[in-house]
C-alpha cells in the first residue's frame, strides 16, 4: 500500500517493515485457508477485487455496509452482486446442518403443494395460517379448517391469495432484528412456523416432492451432498395412519437415491434422527432405542441421533443422560454417533451452555452451532484436538437473535485459529435463503478479512466433506467429483480474467486521506 | 441442579457426572478468577445472588434481560439494583483509559462551568451547541457567539436552559443504538462532542475545576487512581495564549497533587499524552520529541505517548511510523513507553485493524481497546506472552455501535481464557455513565457467565493495578491501600448477609419446566 511507499527509507524503517510484513503473514497463517495453485490465485484476485468493490467504499468513503446488517436487508443487496454470483456457480461441497420442514422453498409449498386435493388451511388466534392435509378435516373450533382450493377461488386474486400465503409463512415478512428483541421473541415466531407446515409437508404424495425439490434446490445451488436432519417418524396418508423412523428413513432414502440416480452429479445424502427437546424422557428413550436399531440396520444411510428445539427454554441434554447414555451401557457398547446441536445461546455458564459440556462428554461428532464455544476455551482446544466440527449457521444466528453485526459473530475469532468449521443454513426456507450461498455469501463478506478470498471457502467446501459422516471411502469419492467441478468452476472464472470492477483506493499524503486511483 | 438429582442413579451416570462436575471446573478456571477467602465467599453468594434474580427470570421466565440491551435502556434498570449498589461501593481499583475531555460530568459543566463569566455559546449548522471561553468573542457569522448567562436569563425559565444544554451535550439524549446504524454514524456524532467542549474545558480557570470535579467523581465510585489521556497542549486564559504540553502537564499534575494530599486514600494519577490521528506526521514528529522530553523529565507522572480518533476514518499508526519509531533512534534509543489504541474496528484484515500489528511491533506497554484482538490468535498469543494487557471499554463499544449485545462482546471469550484485560470507561461524560461503575456491572452481567461474581470482579480491581504505568513499589503501595479498602468492603457486606432477593429455580420433572419455588 502506499502508506509504506511514503515512509522515510531509513534502515530502522525498512527493518520494522520487513518485521511487520512476516508478522502479518504468521498471524494470516492460522486461518481456514486451502492451498491455491496458479490458477485458483487468478480466481482468488477477482473474488477479492469483488470483495473490495464492496467493503472498501465503506471503510473509506462511509457508506453502508449490508453484509454488516439485517439478512432482511442485506440479502436483496448481496444478491444485486457480482460476488454472490461467483459464490452461487461454486462448489460448495455438502450442506451438514438443514432441517427437514425447512430446506425447501415457501414458493413451491405455496405454489405447488397447496394447489393439491385434500390441503385445508385454518387461522389461528395469531393469525398465523397453519396448513393441513386431511381426506375429511376433523372439527376444529378454535382454528376452523377450510379448504385452500376453495378459499384461493373465492378470494378471487390468485396471485394475491398465493402472496398473503408466502408472507404468512416467511420469517421475512418483517425485520426479525427489528421485529424481535431477543432470542426468546424470535424463537416464539420461529417455533411456529413449524407447526404452520408439519401437517402438510409430513404428508406423503406432499414430502416426496417436498424432499426432492429441496434437493433440487441444494443441487442447483452447488452443493452436491446433504445431512437431513429430520424426526423420520409421523409421515402419514389420508388413511390417518403415522408411520414410524423406519418407514420414514425407507422413503427418505428411496427419494435420495432416485435423486442421486436421475443426477450422477450429486452425491447424495444421509439421515440425522432428531428428537425433541420439549419431549418426555421416556419419549426420548424409545427414540434412541430406534436409532441405535436404525444404525445398525442401514449403518451407510442413518447417521445418527440429536435433539433439537430452543436450548433455552426446553430441556438440556443432560436431562436426558440416561436416554443418551443408553447405547454405552449396551453389552458389548453401540457407539451411536450423536451430532448435538449444542450452545446455540448467550446464556453463559448455565444449563443451557452446558450442552456444550455434554455433547463432548457424550462424544458428539460435529457440533450444531455451536454458538457459545467461544466462552469456553477449555472446551474449545478439546474438540479441536478431536476434530469435532462446529456447524455454523450465519444468517440463522442472526434472525433468531444471537448476534446482530455478523462481523462479531464469535465463529469469526474460531476461524481465524483455524477451528474446524462447516458453513451451513440451519432452515433456509424459513427465511427465504438459497441453501448455502447466502451464508457462504456473509461468511466471507462479514466472517473473514478484507484480504481472505478463495482459499478460505475453498476450506470451507474440503471441511463440508471432511467432516461429514461419510465413511472414508465415500468422502474419496465425494472429494473426487468436488474435485471436477471445482476445475470447471476455476476454468470458467480464468476464462474471464476481467473483473466487473475494480477500485484501488491509496493513500494521499496532501489530505491524509484514502482517495479513489482512476 | 435438580435436574441431576433426578437422573437414574446408576453407576454409568455416576461416572459420567463425576467427570461433568470436573470438566465444568477445569473449563471455570481458565477465567479471570482471583482467589476467594471464606469471608470473600460469603460476600461471591450475595452477588451471584443478585446476579441470578437478574437472570434467572429471563432465562426460565423469558422476560427481557435489561444488561442485554443498549446502555441507554439498561442504564436506569441497572441503577435500581442492589447489585450495582454493591458494585458501586466495591474497591475498583484504577482506571486506566479515559480521555480528558468526557472524565467528567454534564451536569458539572452546565452546572457550574456554564455560570461563569466569558463563557459563550454558539449553535452550529447541526443545531449542536458549541461552548467557550473568551475576554471578547470573535466574529463567527456561521455560528454567532453568544454569552450563557445572558440566554440563559432572556430564557426565562434557567430549569429548562439547562436541560437543553445538557440535552445537547449528551450522547445519550437519543438511544444510540437505534439512531445510529452503525459505527460510522456513531462516531460522527461522538467526534462534535469534542468541539462542543473543548473550548470551555481548556480555559485554565475552568479546567482545573472541571478536573478535580472528575476526580471527584472518580474517587466517589471508588476507584483510588487514574491514568489521564489527553493532549495537554492547548490550555488557554482570556489573553489567547494557548500554552504547550509541559504546561498542561504540570497542571494536570498540580491538581492531581493537590486533591491526593485531600484525600489521603487517593493513590493519585498519571498521564498519557495523546496526539490526533488526523494531524499531519510533522506534527505527531514534534508531539513525539516533546513526550520522549517530558517523559524524561517527568518519569514519574507522565507515562506515555499514545495517538486517539477514530481509527477507521483517520490515519493509522503505519502513517505515522518514522515520528513513532524516532525514541528508538536515539543515541543511546529512548524507550518511550506507548499506550496504543488499536483494533478498535469490525474491519479485519485492513490498515485499521492492523494497527494491532503495529501496536505490538511498536512495543505498546497496554491496548486501548483491542476490539479486534480476538480475530487474531497469533497476535494475541504474543501480547499474552508480553503480559500486555486490554484496556475494555464495554458501554464506548456499544454505544460506538461495534457491537449490540454486550454478551457478545468479544472481550467475553479472551476474558473466559484469563487473557490480561482491565474494565475502563473510556468517555463516561459523553454518555452519562460514572467512572467505573457502569462498566463493571456490564462486564459482570453481560460478559461473564451466571456463576462467575466477586472472583472476576477482584481480579478485574487487581489488574487495574498490577496493569498500569506505576513503578513496582507505588503498585505495592496502591495494592496495600487497595487491599484495606476491599476489607473494609467485605467487612460490611459480611455483616449484611441476607441478600435482599432470592429466587431458586429448579426443574419440575412433570412439568419439565423449571419453576420458581419459594
Amino acid at each position: 500500500m502506499s502508506v509504506t511507499s511514503s515512509i522515510r527509507a531509513g534502515p530502522v524503517s525498512q527493518a520494522y517493515l520487513q518485521h511487520r510484513q512476516k508478522l502479518i503473514s504468521d498471524d494470516k497463517q492460522t486461518g481456514l485457508r486451502a492451498n491455491l495453485d496458479a490458477k485458483e490465485q487468478v480466481v482468488d484476485k477477482i473474488i477479492l477485487t469483488e470483495k473490495g468493490a464492496l467493503m472498501d467504499p465503506s471503510i473509506y468513503n462511509r457508506t453502508i455496509y449490508s453484509p454488516s446488517l439485517s439478512f432482511y436487508k442485506s440479502k436483496p443487496e448481496m444478491e444485486k452482486t457480482n460476488l454472490f454470483k461467483i459464490i452461487q456457480s461454486m462448489p460448495k461441497g455438502g450442506i451438514l446442518h438443514i432441517h427437514d420442514l425447512a430446506m425447501g422453498t415457501i414458493d413451491w409449498l405455496v405454489k405447488n403443494a397447496t394447489y393439491r386435493d385434500h390441503i385445508y388451511m385454518c387461522v389461528d388466534a395469531d393469525n398465523l395460517i397453519i396448513l393441513a392435509a386431511f381426506r375429511k378435516p376433523p372439527q376444529n373450533p378454535d382454528c376452523v379448517w377450510k379448504c385452500v382450493k376453495s378459499e384461493r377461488k373465492s378470494s378471487g386474486n390468485t396471485v394475491r391469495f398465493d402472496q398473503m400465503l408466502k408472507q404468512n409463512l416467511s420469517f421475512l415478512a418483517v425485520d426479525p432484528v427489528v421485529q424481535y428483541v431477543d432470542n426468546d421473541r424470535a424463537w416464539m415466531r420461529f417455533y411456529k412456523y413449524f407447526s404452520q407446515v408439519m401437517q402438510i409437508v409430513y404428508y406423503i404424495p406432499v414430502f416426496k416432492d417436498f424432499l426432492w425439490n429441496a434437493l433440487e434446490q441444494i443441487r442447483s445451488d452447488n452443493a452436491q451432498y446433504v445431512e437431513y436432519r429430520g424426526q423420520l417418524e409421523g409421515l402419514f396418508d389420508l388413511d390417518g395412519v403415522k408411520h414410524d423412523a423406519e418407514f420414514g428413513t425407507l422413503m427418505v432414502k428411496e427419494v435420495m437415491t432416485n435423486f442421486t440416480r436421475c443426477y450422477p452429479d450429486f452425491t447424495g445424502g444421509k439421515v440425522i434422527m432428531t428428537g425433541y427437546r420439549h419431549t418426555s424422557r421416556e419419549k426420548i428413550f424409545q427414540e434412541v432405542k430406534t436409532a441405535v436399531m436404525l444404525r445398525q440396520k442401514y449403518p451407510d444411510f442413518f447417521l445418527g441421533y440429536d435433539l433439537v428445539g430452543d436450548e433455552v427454554w426446553y430441556n438440556s441434554l443432560l436431562y436426558y443422560l440416561d436416554a443418551l447414555l443408553y447405547p454405552s451401557t449396551l453389552e458389548p457398547p453401540f457407539k451411536l454417533p450423536y451430532y448435538f446441536h449444542a450452545g446455540e445461546t448467550d446464556w453463559q455458564e448455565t444449563e443451557i451452555d452446558y450442552n456444550l459440556i455434554d455433547a463432548l462428554l457424550l462424544n458428539t461428532t460435529r457440533i450444531g452451532h455451536g454458538f457459545a464455544l467461544s466462552k469456553h476455551p477449555h472446551l474449545m482446544e478439546i474438540a479441536r484436538k478431536k476434530q469435532i466440527a462446529v456447524e455454523v449457521n450465519p444468517v440463522s444466528n442472526q434472525l433468531l437473535r444471537l448476534v446482530t453485526d455478523l462481523r462479531n459473530h464469535p465463529m469469526t475469532s474460531l476461524m481465524a485459529g483455524g477451528f474446524p468449521v462447516v458453513i451451513s443454513s440451519d432452515d433456509p426456507m424459513v427465511w427465504e435463503a438459497l441453501p448455502l450461498s447466502h451464508d457462504f455469501f456473509l461468511a466471507l463478506t462479514a466472517m473473514s478479512g478484507r484480504e481472505t478470498g478463495l482459499a478460505f471457502l475453498k476450506q470451507l467446501a474440503i471441511n463440508s466433506i471432511n467432516y461429514s459422516g461419510m465413511s472414508k471411502e465415500e468422502k474419496q469419492r465425494a472429494l473426487k467429483l468436488w474435485q471436477t467441478k471445482w476445475d470447471t468452476f476455476i476454468k470458467k472464472h480464468t476464462m474471464q480474467p476481467k473483473p466487473s470492477r475494480s477500485l484501488q483506493f491509496s493513500y494521499d499524503i496532501r489530505s491524509s486521506c484514502y482517495v479513489n486511483r482512476p
